[in-house]
């Protein structure tokens, strides 16, 4: 069946089921309830999801999504900027921040070593962290990257690249449950990770 | 934080936590695959919300949503009108049709009675049924409200109602699981309920 002749509700539902972990019922449901709800709520989202991709760019410093270039955190002068956080997606830089624990910068990789996806070093921005480093005489790069095996080898790759540059290089600490993911951890345990943080033997 | 100040990102969570079931972390997930997929996602999404209320309305005849009245069933000929199944929303109706297995009308009552909720029997489109019943000299009105005490109530209700205008009343059968919702049930269990119906004892 084409596009053109779906029903506006049949269109809504296989856009939704785009969405991560959204199945058929559950598209249905969003659907009706939009349809149930007052119009100011799929106004609103409607507006929201069509101006997303408009108004959020990529950062020139650090890679993190934002409305205005350079991102908050790199506009801010109080962060120190000898402290780079890297983190392989926005959404970690987000879990970070809401600890309120880290005062330094971030840089956002882009995603995680992953040779069997493909995913070599030359997909991630590893060469603008190695250029900032030298640049803003950066003294530690804390290494951020989830607790999986894909970013403890992201880990060590960097960890390896960064050597040369006479920079202390430090891994989050263990508080948080390997295997687990940082977009899924609380707040807490996250902060406790960052405190924990220890040199990186690689 | 108003509405002006939030960032495109935050917006967009915030309205995806409107949706049923979503909560923060999930909202969140939502944006950012929007961000990192194909701009074609995100508009085709914005797109199709955005259109919904607008093409969306309800069908004269048995209040079923749909893009043109009377709805696509209401205009099919070849289903007798001498047959109607009331259910209690939209997307009730939607399972129902997924069997294949009913080849006559519906009518949409917009929800259930539930005294604790304020929802009596004025909120509901009862008063279009009894003339529908009228009009087209309806045989048989089987009531699909679902198997939990609020369906049960209205299914009472209206077999009450419908007792002096001549009409068989049937209730769909219990293939379906007491407790269970007609949004959620697989389609061969609906069906089995469509064809173990009974006459309905008020």
């Amino acid at each position: 069946m084409s596009d053109a002749r779906l029903t506006p509700i049949d269109r809504l539902v296989k856009a939704f089921r785009k969405l991560p972990g959204v199945g058929e019922k559950t598209a249905q449901r969003f659907a009706y309830y939009l349809l149930a709800a007052e119009e100011s709520v799929s106004f609103e989202l409607g507006d929201a999801v069509s101006r997303l991709r408009k108004e959020v760019v990529l950062c020139d410093g650090c890679f993190n999504l934002t409305e205005t270039s350079p991102c908050v955190v790199c506009r801010d002068e109080t962060r120190t900027v000898t402290e780079i956080c890297v983190v392989e997606e926005p959404s970690d830089l987000v879990s970070i921040e809401s600890t309120g624990g880290f005062r330094g910068r971030y840089h956002v990789l882009g995603g995680r070593l992953s040779p069997l996806d493909g995913a070599g070093p030359d997909a991630l921005r590893i060469k603008p962290l190695l250029e900032r480093v030298e640049r803003d005489q950066v003294q530690e790069v804390i290494l951020a990257m989830n607790p999986n095996p894909e970013g403890e080898a992201t880990a060590l790759y960097l960890a390896d690249q960064l050597k040369s540059h006479g920079v202390a290089v430090t891994r989050i600490g263990y508080g948080m449950p390997i295997g687990g993911n940082l977009e899924y951890t609380d707040a807490v345990t996250v902060r406790k990770s960052l405190e924990n943080r220890r040199q990186f033997r690689s």
